[in-house]
Formats: C-alpha cells, structure tokens, sequence
C-alpha cells in the first residue's frame, strides 16, 4: 500500500496561523491551516501552507459526490428537483424543511430511511432538536445532516441498476463512479487514499490545490464532456438557489451564501471549506490544520471579503470578525485572520 | 501598558504536535500544544514547546482561585464544606449534585442566583438539560459550570467585608487576593495580563512554567506560609475526595481522578489543563495552541501515564487513545499522542 505524507508533517512544512483568537491583551488560541485556488484546468493562483499533501474534505465533498446523480441521467429519470439537488449537496439541520423533502424523495425512489447508511444523529437546529424532545420523538437516520446526500447515492444506485443495500461500500458502483468522477476533477490519476467518513461512507483524500481545482471546473466547466459540464451548471444552480437547504437556519453556509448570489460555499468536518465561483472560474479550498469549524469559517469569510466577492459586512463580516462572548453576551475578544495574511 | 509576546508567537518557536487525530490510513487534523511539568521551587522537569510566554488557565486556574477561600478563614467562618469546597475548583455540569449543595451555601452566607456574575448556560450534563426541557424549566446561573467558583468568591467578600456586588472586577478585594496569591506561588512578579473569563471573572495569564509551579505548590506546600499551607492540603483533599464534583458524570476531569486517586486535575476551556500530583511533590500543566478539549485530555492522560501515577487502562487508556466514531459508533480513526512524544 502507498505510504501517503501527512498533511503538515512534511519535512520543513508548518502551516501559517490562519486565525488567531483573542481574549483582552493576548491571543488565546490560534489556528492554522492551508488554502488553495484553483482555476479548471490547475493554475494554482493562491497557495498558502501544505497544498499538496492528501486531506479528506468530508462532507466540502458533496458538490462533487452529487455530479454523478445527474451526469448519469439518474436525476432527470427519477425528475430530482433543483432543491432536492440541493440537499444532496448539504449538510443540513434536520430541520423539517430538510427532512420532509428528504422522505419524500426516498418514497419516489422506492426507499425509506430503513435504507440509509448513515446513523442518527441530534439535528443539528436546537429548537428542532427541542421540539422533537417535547414531542417525545426520536431523531432517526433522515435527521442525519448527510441524508440528503446518502439519498442521491440511492437514486444514482437505483440509475446504474446496482442492488441500494451496500451503497456505502468502496467497491459499489456508486462509489466508484463517484471516485472517477473526482479524480477526473481534480486532475488526479492512480491509487487515492480513503477512510470512512462520518456518515459511514467512503472520503476520498486529495490535495487541496487538487480539491479546488475540482471545484473549479463546477465554477467554470467550459472544458468538461457535455454530460459533466451540465451536471456542474446543475449543481452550482442547485446550490445558489437554495441556500437554506445546503445548511440551515443561522449556519454558515446559507448566510455567506444569501450575502453574495451566484457562489456556492460548502462546509466540511475538521475545519474544510470549499468555495465555487463561477464569476471567476475558480475554486477555493482550505483546511485547518486541527480541525476546528470556528476557524475555517472565519478564514473562508476573510477570503471571499478579499477576494471581492462579497461585501465586508453583515454576516461575512461577522464571520470575518467573530467577537468571543463571556456567559452574559459580552465581547471578551475576538477571531480574526492576522493582518496582512489576506489583504483587502 | 506592557506589550506581551503571545504564545506560540515568538520568534522561531513552533509548538511541537501533542495529538495526531486519524482517519483511515491518513493523519486528518493535528493538535499543537505546550507541555510544563514542576516542581515547588519551579525547577521544570519537563519543558515542551513554548512554556514561556503567557497563556490564560481559564477554569484550570479554580484551585488557586479557591486557596483565598481557606486561607483567609472565610471557609472555617462559613463552614464550607469539602463538598462545597470541590464545587469552588468545579467546572461542574450542572447536575443537581451540583446546582443543589451550591444553592444551598449561598443560602448560607445570604446571597442566591441574583448575585451571581455569571450568566446562565445549558447544563454540560446533556440528560440534565433534556429533563429541565421536559418540565419546562430555564437554566439559570446556578447551572453555569462557574457557579461554585463563584459562590466562593462572595463568601471570600463576607470574609472580607467586601459588598459582594463587584466581586467579578479586577479591581474588587476578592480578585486583588487572588491576583496575590496566584503571583506568589507561581514565583512571579510585576504587572499580570488579564481578560475576561467566559464566566465574566478576571482570568489572569502566565506562562505554562509558572502555572505548573502553582500547582506544584499544592501538591507539596511544605515552602508555603502556614495558612497558605493548610488551605493547599484542604483544596487537593476536597478534590480528590469528591471527584464527581469538580466535573460531574462521565467528565474527563472525574473519570481520571477516579481512577488515580490522591491526585487532582482540571480542565480549563481553550485547551488547557493542569494536575497536581502530591506523590510526586509536582504539578503539571498544558495548553492545546488551538484551544481543542479534545486534544487537552489526551495528552493529559497520556501524560499522566507517561508519569506511572495513573495505569495504561480503564477511563485513561480511552482518553490517551480515543476512537474516532462514526454516525454508527463504528470506529473509524483514533485520536492519539505521536509515537515517541512521551514514552511510556
């Protein structure tokens, strides 16, 4: 088996602190981490830190994982709606706006949430997990914030006549086409590491330069076969339209994505983000170093404000500028990219 | 104002990682971090990364916030319990063996919930929270985590005939106190800086090197003024015999001090933790760079072990190398200290 590098334990290789937090005189904490940008074809237009060594982009993946779904016909037989696309590409709430049309897609399918992979977990909108507490309900499967996605892999199961029990296997035929798919994207060929990831499906690993040029050929599919390149406009549509599905009330995703139309932005556990920009033709994709979501929100807000795509204010500027509130809602410090790393 | 170089900041210093977390055959995210352990006289006996400059001990600091309480005579005067003792060095989960014993010593010394500076927040003890929801009651600041420590420092303003309004400023005799004593025992001198803590209190910084002298003053106060001492030996005898006090169920802090009894160790949110190990007449402490609690119990457990005070099974083997799950409780990574790091 390949022994892959990790990320940042290369020889001479320490990322540069991407956040720091914080609190009266000092910073606290700090976080660092590696950022790519991509145009299609693989000209790297921004590399800071560890672009090259493999990391799993976990659910930053979704974009890509839902090409297949279209590209292969399944979504136009099985008449996908552009928001049901939309929560293939999500990580959503659990709210009823994400589980409802969830239900109904597995049911026209002939599925249900017996069939999905993934385990359950609390939606991740508290007054939905409270409401349901007071109801004495029981989150299930469907409130797993990937259900969505683990639907598409159904129906693409359902498309390539392929058995949907195993659907999160390496080696089942949806997964496969998922895996091609990716490399393809990224420009990559040969063996590509894996682990499971927490929805109990495989996450495929790659460099993060390699990461955002995949998510530049859904900015700018223009070289991509006609079948792929209409599957990317149908995903980035998807997205855009349908901010509150791809995340959730309050959730990072939707708001930067209501603040600035027509760019799709995607979350990923363990401090990934990823970001679509079709006016550009380019992808972004970066990592924290350690994992945490606080900090990748901050960096990706930091980069579309200096990239110019979306305004310093309102909630981008919130997530740019994060205060660190005490137990009374008092601001006690701050988050924030250093100055300089990312000038605008 | 003194302009303070912030950890992990200096000049050709990089935090060495403490934690590699994995998934699959990669390393997915690494935690960076700060190791000093020490004795009374601050001779270091173990120095990793940078334990020089100033750090804030947030929650870990509640052991030496809690020696005033004793040493001025305001716990015998109040007659302060060990119990009630164990919940002024708490971070504790809001349970009612927690909330009940610090209502009823407020009631005590006169005061109750509208006194305290800290804000109200969700019970960490997750069923606590699901059964206040049920019966439709609010948390309030009694079920803060800080509420012991609190407690303590308005019968500390009894003691001093101090208007208990106020305690939280820096400038309030109780903050002066602690201020004071936390300067003397960890040796150092001149202007400290300070922020706010989460629970609105002043959180005063150090380096790592001197909180672990601190500590070590605790586990061995042969060196200290007579009713410094004894207040030392009341506070690790009042942590070490109520365990579930000063965290609360299936807390790390708990589950290790079950496990190791006659030593004491405390979290502190933003990555860090410190022990005080009286066997060996030593105390330890360290800071996760990005903050991660994740990542601050598995050293401390590895470390821990590393020492010979607690075995390589049970709570602490868990903690020192932790499964990764997924969405199905299958594991799917681990989260451990790097091979070699602390040799064991």
């Amino acid at each position: 088996m390949t022994k892959w590098v990790c990320f940042a334990n290369r020889i001479g290789m320490t990322n540069p602190i991407l956040v720091e937090v914080t609190r009266g005189p000092l910073v606290e904490s700090l976080h660092r981490g590696a950022i790519a940008i991509s145009d299609a074809r693989g000209a790297l237009k921004l590399a800071v830190g560890d672009v090259e060594s493999p990391i799993f982009p976990r659910s930053a993946l979704k974009p890509i994982q839902a090409i297949p779904l279209v590209e292969s016909g399944a979504a136009d037989r099985f008449a996908v709606s552009d928001a049901e696309l939309a929560l293939a590409c999500a990580s959503h709430s659990g709210e009823p706006q994400h589980t409802e049309p969830v239900a109904a897609w597995q049911a026209r399918i002939g599925c249900g949430v017996a069939d999905l992979a993934c385990g359950p977990h609390r939606p991740l909108h508290e007054p939905t997990a409270t409401a349901m507490i007071l109801k004495g309900e029981r989150w299930t499967a469907l409130h797993n914030n990937c259900s969505g996605k683990h639907t598409g892999f159904m129906t693409l199961a359902r498309e390539l006549n392929a058995p949907v029990a195993g659907y999160r296997e390496v080696d089942h035929p949806t997964q496969r086409r998922v895996e091609a798919t990716l490399k393809e994207m990224a420009g990559l060929s040969g063996e590509m590491p894996w682990g499971v990831d927490g929805c109990t499906v495989p996450n495929f690993a790659l460099p993060l330069a390699a990461l955002a040029r995949a998510m530049a050929c859904i900015a700018d599919p223009s070289g991509q076969p006609p079948a792929r390149a209409q599957a990317c406009t149908r995903v980035i549509a998807a997205m855009t339209a349908h901010p509150e599905l791809v995340g959730g009330t309050g959730r990072a995703c939707t708001l930067i994505m209501r603040q600035a139309p027509g760019i799709a932005v995607k979350t990923g556990a363990e401090g990934v983000y990823i970001a679509i920009l079709p006016a550009l033709g380019l992808g972004a994709a970066l990592k924290i170093e350690d994992g945490a979501s606080r900090a990748s929100e901050t960096v990706l807000a930091a980069l579309l404000i200096a990239l110019g795509v979306v305004k310093n204010e309102g909630h981008a500027f919130s997530l740019a500028h994060a205060p660190v509130l005490n137990t009374r809602g008092v601001p006690v410090g701050e988050r924030r990219v250093p100055e300089g790393l990312l000038a605008y």
